[in-house]
């Protein structure tokens, strides 16, 4: 950053900058909004963001975030308590529920296998999904890790270990995304739908 | 939002959603990401935030933004006290310097001259241009706002009041952007950029 700049505008530009997808130039921009944005939004993105980190923990039965013992999704009893939906990440599991079409548990690992980083299954948390499926309530475990190469390892690896225990285990289905372009779509993913074709 | 979020997250996410161009998504990744980091970023963050609003004004002298009653720039006695290049915002000043192609001092106008909001020649920082300019240092004005139609109106109205104190006064070039593509480029700028040619 140019020295020319008053210190606080460049240590707030310094630090947004550390924020994953934003540029200099964008931070720049981020931080003249800060400075002409009244005291008191300033003040309360400043507390936010303490906030998070004071108050947020793991969930205790799926590891999703919480503020307390039970996330919002554990706690609410509407939700369809026979089914879990296994994903890697926190990220993933806030996608699934943007998109309205989920309404059962989840089991949040943590991270997927990757030899290549040193990841292996007790850097999961698997141990804790095989404990609440032993608990017999759950009728389903839909893997839904990405489908990328660790992904699919890691969903295959968890449907290993579920089955010896007699509940069903799906995987989210691959194919054409929607509102994409077949002849821009790759070779596994078009293969893969042409597989997993089903009546219309 | 989602009500599914722990209540911190949410409101960490609505905050970083008032950035501009930052969408509700964009701003989830941050969300997690602040969450993952230390504990110590976070506070920085935060800080940083805080110390902006608390710390910066305007330089008495040039209207960009300072922490003591001078900028840097203004400060700065290596910088060539006789020109001062005029600019609309503290954006379009920190591009210029990214830029390095500028030595002299600036004028921040905090405004371009615009009917339909309201803005007149009171609203900018004109007359304290003046005052500069008659102090009889300057030697040349160089006007860089913006090439739009508010930009140049700007310029004209500036370039005019100046005038009469004989200082010379000149305007950025607008002709074709290097890594420009001319079949892509728009009919007035390609005007501008053959009536402003000049010897290679």
């Amino acid at each position: 950053m140019s020295l020319q700049h008053a210190q606080p505008i460049s240590r707030l530009i310094q630090e947004l900058s550390r924020l994953p997808g934003i540029g200099e130039k964008t931070a720049s921009r981020l931080a003249l909004h800060i400075l002409r944005s009244s005291r008191e939004n300033a003040e309360s993105l400043s507390r936010a963001i303490l906030e998070v980190k004071e108050k947020i923990r793991l969930c205790s039965r799926c590891f999703n975030l919480a503020d307390q013992d039970l996330c919002r999704i554990c706690q609410d009893a509407k939700r369809n308590q026979e089914m879990v939906c296994v994903v890697s990440g926190p990220e993933d599991l806030m996608a699934l529920e943007r998109s309205g079409g989920y309404q059962g548990l989840y089991h949040v690992l943590h991270g997927v296998l990757s030899p290549l980083e040193g990841i292996g299954p007790q850097d999961l948390r698997l141990e804790e999904l095989l404990s609440r499926l032993r608990g017999g309530k759950i009728q389903e475990v839909i893997l839904a890790t990405n489908p990328s190469v660790e992904g699919e390892a890691t969903a295959q690896y968890v449907s290993q270990v579920i089955k010896p225990l007699g509940v069903r285990v799906t995987r989210i289905a691959r194919g054409v995304p929607m509102g994409g372009d077949l002849q821009y779509i790759d070779q596994v993913t078009l293969t893969k739908s042409l597989e997993n074709r089903g009546p219309i």
